[in-house]
C-alpha cells in the first residue's frame, strides 16, 4: 500500500487508486468507472435487444476467459450454458499502467444465455454448473501470486446496484486483504468465529433447511433482514475446494425462491464468502454463502459507526422461510 | 457484551438486543421498530397534513427533553425554533426491561417548525442554533456514565432512509463503542488519523472553502461520490465541546446548497462525528462534520469487504464544489 493520500492526477485519469482513510483501511478510488452502461432503469424491449450478455451477443463483451459450452465450439460464440468475460467497465485494471495504480481482477460470470431467467429459475443442476464456474474463477485468480484475497459477488436488480438486468455475479480479486476479512481471519484463528457459526447452524430457531451436509440458517447476527446463509457442516475453509457444489445449489434454489415469494422478487446480494488466497491461519476459515434480499436503506448511524441496526429478529426471518419451503 | 448469540425470545419480544458478528463487533437486532411511520411515499399534501414535527402538532411527539423557545412559553406547545424529543419508535429503550437487553438514548431534533424548509433552507443563524442543539445532546447523554459513544446523523431522503420527509436529526448514544470508531480511536491515537486528516485540509486540490479557523474540503479517500468534511483546523476532539459554531455552520450551508445544485437536492447523510465519550486516547480524536448524497448503489464487494469503491476522484469533488460555490 502505498505511502500518502496526495492525490495524483495521473492515477486518476488512468483509472484506479488505493487509499486509505483515517483507521488505514483501503478505499478504492476509480473515476474510471463512470463510464459503465446502466440499462436497469430502460425500457424492458430496449434492455432485451442491447443485452451484451444474451446469447448470440458475445461480440459485444471483451473475449471470454472460460465458458461451459459444447466441445468443438469456437469460444466467442453461442452453445454455452455459462460464460465469464473480464468486466469492461471494471474497478480497477487487469495490470496496473503506472506506478502506485490499483489493479486487480474484476470478471463477469454470466450465469445463463437466456436473459429472462433470474438465478432462482434456474435448475438446480444449473445452479450447481454456476457455481462450480465461481469456484474456476477463484482458482485461476489465485494463480496470480500477487492477489491476496477474492470475492464472489451477485447484485441482483436496481436497489442492490445492478446495473444490467442480465443474470450476472462478479468476480473481484485485490491484492490486498480487506479489513472486514482480516477481522474475520483474526476470529476465525481464534476460535471465535468458528464456534459462533457453529452455535447458529445447530440452532433449531435459526435453522432453515439442511441437505447432504449443508445447512441454509439466519446468523443469529445478521446484519439484514431475511438474511440466510449456506454453510457446510463439516469445516471447510475454501469455497472453490468444496468438493461437491450440488447441495448448496439445491438450497440456494429454495433459498432464493423463498426470498422471491417473501418479497415479491426483490432486489438481492449473493456472496460466497471465501478464505484469502495465503494469509495465515486462512485453513480456519469457514466459507459460505451469504444472501439477503435489499429491504431497507442504510441510516447515517451504519455509516459513522459500521454497527449495523437489524429490525427482523432472526429467528422471525428462519420462521418466515421454513413456512414458505413448506408451503 | 452477553457472551453467547442464542435468540432469546423475550429479548426479541421486548425490542433490542446487541448480539456479535463473526468478528466478535456489535450488530444491533432490533425488531421493535418496524412499527414506525414512514411517510415518505405518500402525497405530499398528506404528508404535511399529518406531520408530527410541524408546530402545532407537538402532542403527537412524546414530551421534549429540550427546545429553544422564548422565555415563558410551556413546553410542548408552539414557538420554537428548533426541539428535541425521544424517538417514538427508537432503535433500542432508553432503559433495559430484562437481562440482557441492548438500550441507549435515541433523540430526534426538530431542526425547524416549518415543514418545507430543509437545513440547506435555513439561515446560517439557524443552522448554528441546530449546532448547538446537537452540542446540547451530546452533552447530556455523556451524562449517563453507561454511555460510550454518541453520534448525530441525519438521513434526507428517500434514500438515506428518511422516514418523515420533515427536517430533522438523530442522536443515539450507545452503551458500547462500534469497531469502526475504536478502529479510528486507534489511528487518532498513533497519530496516523489525526496526519491524513491534516494532510488533506491542507491539500489545496482538495480544499472547497475556508472560514475563521474551519475547512469544508473532500478527504482523499471519501467512501462515496461527492462526500465533504468540515473540520476545525486547529486540533478538537469533542463535537460537542467546540466554542463556535457560527463558522461550521456557515460552511454547512454553502455545502449543502451547493450540493443541492450539483444534484438537484439529492437524498443526502450529515454526521457529526465526535470523539467516545470516556475512552482512553479520546483527546487526540478529531472531530469533523461528514456529508454525502446518496447518488449510488452499495454493491456485494462493498458488503462482504467494508472496502468501498468510489468513482469519483476527491480532487474532481473538491473542482465541483469550488465551480457551484463561485457561481
Amino acid at each position: 500500500m502505498h505511502s500518502g493520500n496526495k492525490p495524483r492526477p495521473s492515477a486518476a485519469a488512468v483509472g484506479a487508486e488505493l487509499r486509505e482513510d483515517l483507521r488505514g483501511e483501503p478505499v478504492l478510488i476509480t473515476p474510471g468507472r463512470a463510464a459503465r452502461p446502466y440499462d436497469i432503469r430502460e425500457d424492458a424491449e430496449e434492455r432485451r435487444r442491447r443485452c451484451p450478455f444474451c446469447e448470440g451477443r458475445e461480440a459485444l463483451t471483451p473475449p471470454e476467459v472460460a465458458a461451459a459450452r459444447a466441445p468443438g465450439l469456437p469460444a466467442d460464440s453461442p452453445g454455452w450454458t455459462w460464460r465469464v468475460v473480464p468486466n469492461r467497465f471494471p474497478a480497477f485494471p487487469r495490470e496496473p499502467s503506472c506506478e502506485g495504480e490499483a489493479f486487480g481482477v474484476h470478471e463477469v460470470i454470466i450465469e445463463t444465455p437466456d436473459h429472462d431467467r433470474g438465478l432462482a429459475d434456474l435448475s438446480a443442476g444449473e445452479i450447481a454448473a454456476v457455481l462450480e464456474a465461481w469456484q474456476h474463477r477463484l482458482l485461476a485468480a489465485a494463480e496470480d501470486p500477487r492477489m491476496a484475497y477474492a470475492n464472489i459477488f451477485k447484485n441482483h436488480g436496481v436497489e442492490a446496484g445492478a446495473s444490467l438486468e442480465h443474470a450476472h455475479s462478479q468476480l473481484m480479486a485485490t491484492t490486498f486483504v480487506p479489513g472486514r476479512v482480516l477481522g474475520e481471519l483474526q476470529a476465525f484463528w481464534d476460535g471465535s468465529a468458528g464456534r459462533r457459526m457453529q452455535e447458529d447452524r445447530e440452532n433449531p430457531e435459526l435453522r432453515i433447511a439442511e441437505l447432504d451436509g449443508f445447512t441454509a440458517y439466519a446468523p443469529a447476527a445478521a446484519r439484514f433482514p431475511d438474511e440466510v446463509w449456506i454453510a457446510p457442516d463439516e469445516p471447510e475453509a475454501a469455497f472453490e475446494r468444496t468438493a461437491s457444489t450440488t447441495a448448496p445449489a439445491v438450497l440456494l434454489r429454495r433459498v432464493l425462491t423463498a426470498m422471491n415469494r417473501l418479497h415479491q422478487r426483490p432486489s438481492f446480494h449473493l456472496l460466497a464468502v471465501t478464505a484469502p488466497f495465503r494469509a495465515e491461519g486462512r485453513e480456519r476459515w469457514r466459507w459460505r454463502l451469504e444472501t439477503f434480499p435489499r429491504l431497507t436503506k442504510i441510516g447515517g448511524f451504519e455509516w459513522a459507526t459500521g454497527t449495523f441496526v437489524n429490525q427482523r429478529d432472526p429467528a422471525e426471518t428462519a420462521r418466515r422461510y421454513r413456512a414458505e419451503l413448506e408451503r
